[in-house]
């Protein structure tokens, strides 16, 4: 049994987490490969060390004294080492980040530092052995990252070797500089390495117990999620619910690795298993989780006939095409088409889609309605549980709410519905009720 | 005010339904214009004259002996004239016809002659003045109908004229030939007259009491609807439900003339007025209508991040629209899309389909089921009536009906469902009770 496990910036924010860290590391004798982010905050005005490296290597660039620039992020080292009571001294590892970015290191390099530092206190720390990402994590000379050569560098390099921390986030060019995946791209080097090496687990631990059922934000201490397939997860995600960097995905669910979400500040928290299958009987609840977003517009085409008119569909959709404009949903009556699309997508581009329509397709109306959001309810559960709909129709209705648009595909995993962007998050409400009370 | 009246079939199949619509002509004077069809059945297993001339006709062709061949029809008409007590003889028209059958005129032309005879006699019978469709309805060469000709023409001759027989059906080409519109086009006929002389109202009057809100065969005594639009109306008919011939809709409906269906067998009942444009408030039902209609396939596409790939749905529809099918529903969810078509339209196209969907866009996962029924619930109250959705999902879900698919667009005069065939009549029930018990 190996596991990989990866912790959050919040999970390694200072001493005290640190603390937390090992407990959770030496609890479990899989724990076997340790991926950490940078230092996040500390309370919620703190900065992160990322952030503070980026600032550090704009002032050096401008002309900004190196010295004094990078002085706050070794401190914020040097106090956890202190803290720790750790022998281990940084002051080399300062200097040589310092020297590079006077010689012009980019930004990229700079960011990546976080984790690098981060990851040799962590491994001195807890007695383990330190690889750098950029032995090990590389890139193609496009920037894109290169999963061959990577997937063979870490096999041979964790062939042998166990209780190993590899830094997150950033790996390097042919040339050998560094690079870095997009921001939270740590989740993605822990996917990586898990695929690897094939672990049975992939463990992601941050400061919240799993994938919640709705956004806290929105919904009052929402349930935690405890199972959740990788489908259900991209639904949510794709709807605006996020905990993992999306990329983070795919190698492990490529490779049918789980996922475990945990709690570093609630660790007997078991957390959401986000899994490539599971029984459509396997959720305690009919639904999995309920996301929304904001910001879709409507261009309803009305036309006598136009079911009868082939290739009138296609038409549509190849103007938006031509425009670069994604459409989300297609929902059709009789004669009645809306394409719906994120408003954001239609910037500078209403006239000549409208004028578009109108000279290709002759409609008798045309309207633009903005102000929309979708609403995704997805459940596996909902495959065996007739009258799902019913249900989220239902709560919609008796909470005054107006439903534009309803889509439900033939995955019966989900059910998409398109009210007015001002009933979003009461609608959420009544739909998490309606489900989870 | 001036009204254009039309009668089917079995209001004028004979002598009894004959002095029924006398009584209805003269107990309103605004009604001045009479469109008749030709006599219909008496009886369940009588056939009509419109029949007994396609196949006198197809008897002749064959060789077949004229006289005994139209004996029959001639039969029909002087019971009717008899029993009527009139002096009127057609001898001469009925030898007219078969010297032009024995010559090989077209089974159009023998086809129109039920209408032709049926207005001479009713032109008689109600001492009005007949005139002969030919000479004022008019298509093109290629078999269309010639709108602009017709309506001057029917102008001209009516102008000072009413209390006129005109019957429906039929017309002339430009040669001079009969030509006729397809089956059931008396309605049309009626429809055209009504646009050409601006009339105030047109009558269409049958053997049912209107527009019922479900077909009879699947729902027990269903009510009538009192006020339809034209736009529900289209709806509907598109779904399967039928009263009225579907062009004859186009004429009243571009002249904004409301079309009122009635019952010859009970004169009394108002029946169901056809309008351009009701108040949403004006149904005293949240719903019009239900219809329901057999014979879908769902062609099934799941791809990963699918929703992020620009052209997708239109790369879809182009290879439904290269194989000549058009598509009636595009529900989609994330990463998933379905395309619903009618089953027929699959026919020898099944292989080429999925192999060219799967060449062209890769799906991870591509099925086509059959065996699907489209449910519409029509209705202009559903406007202002929220929770019409839940009602119908609820009622489905009581039901234990499954639903494959919700549509409900922008027009909000409308939702359809998509369920498995076998579950059809079942559906209509429990909507049709769920809203109008």
């Amino acid at each position: 049994m190996k596991k990989v496990v990866k912790f959050g910036g919040s999970s390694l924010a200072d001493a005290q987490q640190f603390r937390k860290v090992k407990s959770i590391m030496t609890e479990d004798a899989a724990r076997l490969f340790l991926i950490p982010s940078a230092p996040g905050k500390r309370y919620d005005d703190d900065t992160k060390v990322t952030d503070m490296l980026y600032s550090c290597c704009e002032t050096i660039r401008s002309g900004g004294d190196a010295e004094a620039a990078f002085y706050p992020i070794a401190l914020r080292y040097e106090d956890i080492i202190a803290d720790l009571g750790l022998s281990l001294s940084l002051q080399d590892e300062f200097d040589r980040i310092i020297m590079n970015l006077q010689k012009g290191a980019g930004k990229d390099y700079a960011a990546s530092r976080g984790e690098y530092l981060n990851g040799i206190v962590l491994a001195d720390y807890l007695g383990w052995q330190f690889v750098d990402a950029a032995s090990v994590v590389f890139f193609l000379e496009d920037g894109s990252y290169d999963d061959e050569k990577t997937c063979e560098a870490l096999r041979e390099m964790l062939r042998d070797r166990d209780h190993v921390v590899i830094p997150g986030f950033y790996g390097s060019l042919p040339d050998g500089r560094v690079t870095t995946f997009s921001r939270g791209g740590s989740d993605i080097t822990g996917s990586i390495v898990a695929k690897a090496i094939q672990a049975d687990l992939y463990e992601n631990w941050t400061d919240v117990s799993g994938f919640l059922v709705a956004d806290p934000h929105v919904v009052k201490n929402p349930e935690v999620i405890p199972m959740i397939t990788y489908r259900e997860l991209r639904e949510l995600s794709y709807m605006g619910a996020t905990v993992l960097h999306e990329d983070a995905i795919f190698p492990v669910r490529s490779a049918k690795i789980p996922i475990n979400i945990r709690n570093t500040n609630n660790p007997k928290a078991e957390g959401t298993m986000i899994v490539a299958q599971a029984d459509d009987g396997n959720s305690p609840n009919v639904i999995t989780g309920i996301a929304g977003k904001r910001g879709f517009s409507g261009i309803a085409i009305e036309k006598d006939m136009m079911n009868s008119e082939l290739g009138f569909g296609r038409k549509v959709l190849q103007i938006f095409e031509e425009n670069g404009i994604s459409f989300e949903h297609l929902p059709s009556g009789i004669d009645t088409m809306t394409v719906i699309v994120e408003t954001a997508d239609l910037e500078g581009k209403r006239e000549i889609l409208q004028e578009q329509i109108a000279s290709a397709l002759q409609p008798d109306h045309l309207e633009i309605e903005d102000g929309l959001a979708m609403l995704a309810v997805v459940g596996r559960g909902m495959r065996k549980m007739r009258g799902t709909a019913a249900r989220v129709c239902a709560a919609l209705a008796h909470a005054n709410i107006n439903i534009r648009m309803i889509d439900q595909g033939s995955s019966e995993l989900n059910i998409i519905v398109g009210i007015d962007e001002g009933d979003l998050d009461k609608a959420i409400n009544v739909i998490y009720d309606m489900f989870m009370l």
